[in-house]
């Protein structure tokens, strides 16, 4: 059961703002400060797990690197197994890959072919929503594994990027828990 | 309290082993069907946690990026918090960083400076112990923010690589739960 005491925990004001990072006039949302903070840390793994208990999710997926912090923890609170979408080249077994924009170039991710199947139920979890494109490239991957993708939660949404809004455009409901805006 | 159910899962036999990855020769031991499995990956994260449940621990620190999937699943399981310790240029604020040697090369290792303190006990946590390089730079990270570093905790060691020992010899102790020897 949900702990009432952690749906108290204001996690926005538990996230550090690093000013120019990675760049001049880039406002970086730095969670680290998040996940030292052990009853905010399992607030927000109750909170992105809490609307997907009674949907049949059969397993999460997280994208590399950060997505494996929460995508994990979603899991194991969920009762279900995890599935990681890994940057190239990192994947032992048969996999499926596809590029996506970044800044400057591309990048590609994969997933193992066998990672789901059309019998699972799959929830992707990011830390962060930002331009959505790495979102958008791990979707076509679950996708294609015949999964039936039933949403995407992040604990951070940067909705002036236009992420969730692109994710929910590829007919996958989105979820966000907190929101700095003016990016 | 551990499930006695998830003491009897024989993690080893969930571990599928991909022969000539990332090269000729490598027995690549790949973890992802053990994540695939709910109750293997439950198992797994109650095993690493267990010994370390009154040793006072206060965070858990994990290594990018596989070390973010069991780290963050430990730190929760233990009640505390979690540390990444990351890939250079990834970290925004203030950070502490180690080289470490690669086959070919050298890579980098941070993490925030502000961490971890001499008020923290911290168990560092990663997938696979094999040569024992990045733990070894893990290690020495986390012994410069003045913590005192209780152990180090594997899914997975390769003891023919000897990094399970290398570690020991930093006075750090070592748990592992699952070995394959002959590499």
């Amino acid at each position: 059961m949900p702990d009432q005491r952690l749906e108290m925990i204001d996690l926005k004001s538990i996230i550090r703002t690093v000013p120019d990072f990675p760049k001049p006039g880039i406002q970086y949302r730095d969670i680290t400060t998040l996940l030292a903070d052990p009853a905010a840390l399992k607030a927000a793994v109750e909170q992105l797990a809490a609307p997907y208990r009674d949907t049949g999710v059969t397993a999460v997926a997280g994208i590399d690197a950060r997505g494996f912090i929460f995508g994990t923890a979603v899991a194991i609170e969920l009762g279900v197994g995890f599935i990681p979408v890994r940057k190239a080249g990192k994947l032992p077994f048969d996999t499926l890959e596809q590029d996506y924009a970044l800044e400057y170039g591309t990048d590609t991710l994969q997933i193992h072919a066998d990672a789901a199947s059309e019998d699972d139920t799959v929830l992707l979890v990011d830390d962060l929503i930002a331009t959505g494109g790495t979102a958008e490239a791990a979707i076509s991957l679950l996708k294609r594994t015949g999964c039936n993708l039933v949403g995407a939660a992040f604990l951070v949404d940067l909705p002036d990027l236009g992420g969730a809004d692109r994710v929910r455009s590829q007919d996958v409901p989105v979820k966000t828990l907190v929101a700095f805006e003016g990016e």
